[in-house]
């Protein structure tokens, strides 16, 4: 192989992608281990400068294994996530040849040459704020570039899924559609872009942080028992959530503030109500968010129509 | 009329009445004037030294309105729900007579003649400890003796729902059925006895008070709101009680703590799943409550069978 003659080479490269907050949730998964969900879901994704992760994926012949760090701690790469997206990524890698610095990959060599990535979230990491949304996201998107991937953003998407599945709806800016398919094997299961970030340009969104810690319940769990526990989910991903998608569409498309804001908060409280009709039940919420919501909704209703 | 002759009588009684906490929850009306629920529900009655409400009432030709104190202060009888249960018992009145102190009462006189009651709740009134149901169970029942009525419990009960709902399960001891009816009057609409208290006597209610403030939703406009606007409550009505209904009645009859523990847990939540799920949000439970639940589940959870 070529690379074996340069052994103290290090290609790297750079990415950055934000987060997203779904206004149509996704809660739950028909399928563990390819991440497919229950229902379609749709998200708008921030600025990149607030709430992002940047990662940089570097290679050499000099690495050992693969390995990563989050926020400056080394994390285990073993998980199947991890490894799906590796492995995605691998297979759709094309050569790469950096005159400048002499190094010169073949497609084929990227099977044996392993990877080191550093990521930084500029957030708290699992507090709600889909962290790994943006973190996979990112992860894919980087190593996409480091391997010359040529894939489009939906083909991206469909990777970054396998990581996290709301990560797939961080690879596009402005407002995403996770499609959740049809297909078994989930290659239709995957983001579309509804509109760009330019599109609803006024439209401002405030986190409020109300509280430092991490959530007590993963999403991986809390999803999978929800699936097997609420007799409710069923009949949201079957029955409620298929019309607010259409109608959260229309209310993007016309800059429909009232009708996005009443089906955000809606769709908001409905993920929640999943959560709580779970055995053991989950609880996202505490006392300042109960306080947020109805200083919130006393505030649309004095003034009639949603203002927050 | 025979009363006329001895004006300054004034005839009373008293009873009490416990409050009832349900189990499988009665959350969301089919007719709000009737009080005509959309689902069964069943409760166990507590004990009555530790909640209840005492209730006296009085009958003088001298009293020259409608009167009642609760908790010592006066509040309106006007609300057509004191309105309904006084009608509908005075039109079931019969003749009493009192010869020691001279008192006959023709069963026509009850409709000229009128009341004075006082109710006192030994426990915190309008929150969460259905205060309301151990009034008008009460009142019913004490109006009834008073005014001589000879109706059975089923019909008692059916007179208590129109006060308030939950209030037709606190008629009865014991484990109690709330028959959510099917006639569009309401006349099936009632309570009926499962076991009586001595059949689980080794049952244990625990009442943790998270906070003593009133709640900020009332029952009523609470269950309005939910029944308008969550979409997930017909379906939990329609699909998800009739079956719980079913396994509750069987796991009281056979002493089943497990079934029954698992079955009010779930029931719990998923009523306040429906609540979380109303625009706008109603929330019962607060960080204390979440704690509770957390604490009772991990206890549950690391015993192996519900303890709690």
């Amino acid at each position: 192989m070529a690379m074996e003659a340069q052994a103290q080479w290090v290609l790297t490269a750079t990415g950055r992608s934000p987060t997203n907050i779904a206004v149509i949730k996704y809660w739950g998964k028909r399928d563990e281990a390819l991440i497919l969900p229950v229902n379609d879901s749709i998200s708008v994704t921030l600025d990149p400068d607030h709430l992002s992760a940047t990662t940089t994926v570097a290679a050499s012949p000099a690495f050992p294994s693969d390995r990563m760090w989050l926020n400056g701690k080394e994390i285990a790469l073993s998980g199947g996530r991890f490894q799906n997206c590796l492995r995605e990524i691998r297979k759709r890698a094309r050569d790469v040849e950096d005159e400048k610095k002499g190094i010169k990959i073949k497609k084929e060599d990227w099977e044996k040459l392993h990877v080191h990535i550093a990521s930084y979230n500029n957030f708290p990491t699992a507090a709600g704020l889909a962290s790994s949304a943006a973190g996979f996201a990112c992860l894919v998107f980087t190593l996409g570039k480091l391997m010359n991937v040529n894939e489009d953003y939906g083909e991206l998407s469909s990777i970054a899924r396998q990581g996290s599945g709301s990560a797939c709806r961080s690879i596009y800016g402005g407002f995403v559609k996770w499609c959740m398919g049809k297909n078994n094997d989930g290659s239709d299961s995957m983001a579309v872009q509804l509109v760009d970030e330019s599109h609803w340009d006024d439209l401002v969104i405030i986190i409020a942080v109300v509280s430092s810690k991490q959530k007590e319940t993963s999403s991986t769990s809390g999803m999978r028992d929800t699936v097997e526990t609420s007799p409710l989910l069923q009949y949201r991903a079957q029955t409620v959530v298929p019309g607010r998608i259409l109608k959260m569409e229309e209310a993007i498309k016309k800059h429909d503030f009232e009708s996005f804001a009443r089906l955000t908060c809606a769709d908001s409280n409905q993920f929640h109500a999943v959560c709580l009709d779970t055995s053991p039940p989950i609880f996202y919420m505490n006392d300042t968010s109960h306080r947020i919501i109805s200083l919130v909704e006393k505030w649309n209703h004095s003034e009639g129509t949603p203002q927050v």
